[in-house]
């Protein structure tokens, strides 16, 4: 007899991640809300955010994945009380946030910043192609991901900093560490890539105080959280010269309101908060261990802390 | 005493090109036909376009030094009977045109051509992070540069298909041949990226034929000659849904007029002919090379064939 998981998300693709759970598990069969004949018989979870009805129409909920690894997306107090809720990890995520971290960096080395201007006012302006050795890209935050953005860009041939709270060391990136040796960092770099985490010390990290250290004409791409970035002092860098143009995939608020000034800097690229992506093709594995720890009443895998909030 | 070569480019750094060289041979001076008092010193000429003043008033020049990998550049009948011409090729052009194609296949990989659009439009709309086992690349013209460009997107992790005249082998790459092979590998990609020779066989290559052999919403990269694209058929086959957008470079006409349609279809990147550049700093070895050839009278490097035209 079939399973029922409940899903619910209007940003991940249902077949996919029906036939991804199907292929290791056929008994499991992934429904949405307004297909489910009998509530009582749901057990599990897998959701972006609550289907329209609510959850507390599933009285025998016992686990709750969530399709992200963040839960930011959630408001913990419409979760029912008791159930077990888990964040999304899987290696997925960080292969997309690492496309994206190469995308936005070519984007600015080879100019098509520039250029997307330049076609749409019909003007032909060459400047010659740039060597990657004048073109030293910054990366904030090098743990695991944003070593493997570190990484992946020194392969390409950048030469390639790294900032984090503690000093780490990458073969061939060179590595600084704290607040004291943030201005070294930040003048060393033509792009900086933030991954930071959302700490209370990295909030607004990404100010005029910083982007007045960085060289005139700079690039900043921002795949971290959106409270990282103070907006309005991005907008000032670029009109004031110091910052050249900016890849941005998270914002103070989203999705991004059109009356954001944001919207009115050519320079600024948006991007709806795609940065990183959670394939069903290998995360469904995790999806199928917590659906089974839910069910025995054991700890889910990147179990969220209710009492904390994360 | 120092012995002066004729340096004549709109597009290339005369600085730079003067440091290269001097730094190698400190006898050699760059000079612009306007700064040089006695003409009949010249032997030599580096130069993208012949000066403003003509070849014709330097009696004793010896060779010819294109700052080009292509002569297309240069009107043949415009130079004097009987001084060898050379093309110049170099590890930086190879380098930058295999950034390029890393740069235009990310942009359409990762959607940065639909959110150009979408962020001019103030609009939100979220699409998930593509994986790039769905997204096989493939490359039109598989010699040094074309394997150079298809050995890069493999390691990237791209599925890669190359497609040529004759046979070739490159490891992790699925290589198809001649015409009869054409529909096989156009079926084959998401996204092609064009870096064939210009001959009278590869003349107007990307033209409806071929367009109509891709699968619905496909990309097309052209960093080979303006004459493989028939940009009219490119224009309808994005106004009919079989190509989704596309990064140029190279045009029938250059610089693209302004009033050319190309700039009114919001689909299509134009950059002004910057996907190969040479860089001064590795090429002025050859350069050197070639000037000691030329004043013994020696076939220079990558000579031209001026009966043949290339």
């Amino acid at each position: 007899m079939k399973r029922t998981i409940l899903f619910s998300s209007d940003l991940d693709d249902p077949e996919a991640w029906a036939q991804a759970v199907a292929a290791r598990r056929p008994e499991l069969a992934l429904t949405e809300w307004n297909d489910i004949a009998d509530p009582a018989s749901v057990e599990f979870a897998l959701m972006w955010k609550p289907p329209a009805c609510g959850l507390s129409r599933f009285p025998n909920l016992k686990g709750i994945q969530s399709l992200g690894a963040g839960i930011n997306q959630l408001n913990l107090a419409d979760l029912p009380a008791g159930v077990p809720l888990a964040r999304l990890v899987d290696s997925s995520l960080t292969e997309t946030m690492v496309d994206y971290a190469v995308a936005a960096t070519y984007r600015h080395f080879r100019a098509f910043d520039r250029y997307e201007r330049d076609t749409r006012a019909r003007l032909w302006d060459y400047v010659p192609a740039p060597v990657k050795a004048q073109f030293p890209v910054g990366v904030m935050g090098i743990g695991v991901l944003g070593g493997a953005v570190a990484r992946q860009l020194r392969d390409l041939g950048f030469p390639v900093a790294g900032w984090g709270r503690t000093k780490r060391e990458i073969e061939g990136v060179r590595c600084f560490a704290g607040t004291g040796e943030l201005p070294d960092f930040l003048a060393a770099c033509r792009l900086i890539v933030n991954v930071l985490a959302l700490t209370p010390e990295t909030t607004g990290i990404l100010s005029a105080g910083t982007f007045d250290l960085m060289r005139t004409g700079s690039f900043v791409v921002n795949i971290g959280r959106g409270a990282h970035l103070v907006e309005t002092d991005l907008i000032a860098a670029i009109e004031g010269g110091r910052i050249a143009g900016a890849t941005l995939d998270v914002f103070s608020e989203e999705p991004l309101p059109p009356e954001s000034p944001i919207y009115r800097r050519p320079e600024i690229l948006v991007t709806p908060h795609v940065a990183g992506g959670i394939s069903p093709l290998t995360a469904a594995e995790t999806v199928i261990e917590n659906y089974d720890r839910a069910l025995r009443g054991e700890a889910m895998v990147n179990a969220v802390d209710l009492a904390r909030g994360y």
